[in-house]
């Protein structure tokens, strides 16, 4: 087939549009593409993001160009590090004449963790995601981490003569903060306020420790996500938060879940 | 085993906390339970309910007391029906001493559709959210539908001698109204503005009107929330909404994405 | 627009196909459809299910003719009860000149449970599963049935000096019965394996009696799929099975998992 | 806490069991950790695996040791390359003293494609699958690939008198090969028996090219089943598989299948 050289073609995106509806949000969901992440003891992290490319449209035109977003995805090579999070939000406006332009980007990250007790290192893998939103004269930033956590019932150890029920919880935490606060402080200061934190390599002495320790240390959701507002009203890096708990009761099939932002 | 009175076992929930932060939202999620719903053709609809249940909790108590949400929706008896919905969130700012109660209420919903030529009737699901919150003073609600449609390309079909790709969408709609205003009607406004609806059962002269319709009413994302946005604005039981459509591109692994609100 | 009857179109699928290749399995799938099930308590329970319907193509047929399954379907009315499952299938096998056809139907079903000290009754769901298939000379018949339980660990509560971890585990039992075994009767057998069964609603005395319990009763993933086994074998309706059972452990991100079948 | 010695604390998993039944596979699921595997045009690509590693457990025994699946995989240090997949096997049965070890590795895995007319590169992500059993005598290895395609209905278009409906339709193929047949034949194969491949960038000429391509092409479930099958059928190194194709239908909101196994 003989190449058909693109000018030739007509710009329906780019023709007029009557209805008077300005876009708020219009792009690509759904992208998948390999990233880096800044990694505080590695310097660096291979990553697989998961991204949601979004600009406003005025009313007058017709459509959006998608392919653009694609493209500015692919002129960072294979690779996406978050360093250029702003330059590509730079690029996204430009090449597509918005005023405003968002990314979303999901993605999993690994840090190592050492067994409490036989300090044996294994990964402990946290989904985490960034958003991002720029327009001439503003740049925001916020950060979300998923924390799997231990939480131990602190009704039903007072209750019962022996054991407490407990299961895995998540906590989500989005936090609005300062560029140099790492993925690995927050993650940190999130476990702290768990039960127990978790741990995908645990020995018997391990499993005995962290046995006791969440026994020993009892939390409803309402305490978790309460220790949680608390550590991030000590962290001045962190400007305004959501956190919310959700607990894989052990002895329900629904969820136990609370909420807090500041 | 002796049975141990509710009143000699200690309210941990019930205590004093002295942290000082308020909760915004505690209670349960995932909760599913068999419910009703009002039917424009049939009277009620028996459907799935996935029910997050959530109050308020002052900064002065520890916990809230989670089986009472179940208890709440286990006095409706297996059945729950939307009309009694600002009743369940009275209950539950009584039974939690709340001040504020939220539902939020997941569920799949079946219209008959009659396919456009042959007028064979199937059945045609939508999922579905009601999305309330009571205060002493204040009720309100909205409700969300989520409704499957093709979409033809009108770039595709303008430069190329032939064809042009098309695909489902999902247009999410979701909208603060009146009461009097029927699900059903919420899906004919979004359905209009589709390329072309969807039916589960095309018999032979049915698909060739369906494949004409969507080729002769090419429409971009931007297209649809743009034409969802107008028919919402002329119906005046709707008071605000939020318009996303997503299509599942048949040329891409991504989405495309548009998203309005009013 | 003049509507077209069915005979003037051609049929494209019901053409020769010389490439001679036999198709197992051809047809719709994640079709939703509201049904009614058996119900040993209530007679009839409403649900909705998600259904696949297949047939084997010979090798000389272009295509099947997907709405014929979607014909079937709507020939039982809004709903769909599984005593008419072996009907279904010789509709099929008629309608789509086939050989074999097959029926998976998964659904969700709700059981009553009363508390264990308070008798407080609740909703229980559990996803359930139809399978079958039919020849001219053959029906098979499966039900799947997935449900969630405690289960409390023996080497925790053997090497802590107090507690011992638990979570919510998941059984899937895949079973070949007589036709008059419960769905209730199966899940029974599965929950009295568990450390603890589960319950929507417990009120503190509940709380107390399922922590000490599931403590008195610590489980693998190992002994609870070979109790399930030893039910099994015990009751002369189940010809064979395929048990697995999945720990969403509390301590850990990841699963515990043990598989048997017989 | 002083440090408590592995050794001093008792083996239940070690134990006896006289329960008399033999598990087939038991160990941990959802393992999530990064990987590298073999690329045709780059020799290594970073990606992340969720991993199931299992073994068969006699009767005799109680329980396996859930650590030591994570302490082997740990011994690759932060990265798993599949050229060590036998000797994971090898290790997990010594390990854990098992006749047989599984494992199933999911990954997502990129390949870089150029837009048919423009020649635009970009990354287009396939999720793929290893499976490898491996008992004292034997190796078991298959790989799983899940492509995305074009596919445009024949009837659709042959009785309509413009357009033709198409959508999204996933390939997905299980193959047991020689271990030199590399992913990216895999998805060539594939891709060539589609009514047209997909692209993450498309630039307007390439729209033309991809739309008249699949209009030109047009493919039901069955035909493209069947080409795979035809397509596997000619390469050697491809000893047995199963094909499924299913259809995003964008006139549906079900699927349409087709599953074709040599």
């Amino acid at each position: 087939m003989a190449q058909v050289p693109p000018s030739t073609l007509p710009d329906i995106q780019g023709g007029h549009d009557d209805r008077n509806i300005a876009i708020e949000k219009v792009g690509v969901r759904n992208v998948r593409w390999p990233m880096a992440v800044l990694d505080r003891a590695k310097g660096t992290q291979h990553t697989i993001g998961t991204f949601s490319l979004l600009v406003d449209l005025p009313h007058h035109f017709k459509g959006t160009h998608m392919s653009r977003f694609i493209e500015v995805l692919g002129e960072h090579k294979d690779e996406f590090g978050i360093e250029s999070l702003s330059g590509l939000l730079a690029t996204l406006r430009a090449k597509l004449k918005a005023e405003t332009a968002y990314a979303e980007i999901r993605f999993p990250y690994f840090i190592q963790k050492k067994a409490p007790v036989s300090k044996q290192p294994s990964l402990m893998e946290y989904e985490c995601a960034f958003f991002a939103s720029q327009t001439a004269t503003s740049f925001e930033f916020s950060i979300e981490v998923c924390v799997p956590i231990t939480t131990l019932c602190p009704c039903s150890k007072e209750i019962s003569e022996r054991g407490a029920h407990n299961q895995r919880g998540i906590v989500t935490a989005r936090v609005r903060c300062e560029p140099d606060l790492w993925l690995e402080e927050i993650v940190e200061a999130i476990e702290s306020c768990a039960s127990c934190d978790l741990y995908p390599l645990l020995k018997r002495p391990d499993e005995k420790w962290v046995t006791e320790r969440a026994y020993d240390n009892p939390r409803f959701v309402e305490d978790v996500v309460r220790e949680v507002a608390l550590a991030f009203d000590r962290e001045p890096r962190i400007h305004s938060y959501e956190v919310e708990v959700e607990n894989q009761e052990s002895i329900h099939t629904h969820n136990a879940y609370a909420y807090v932002r500041r």
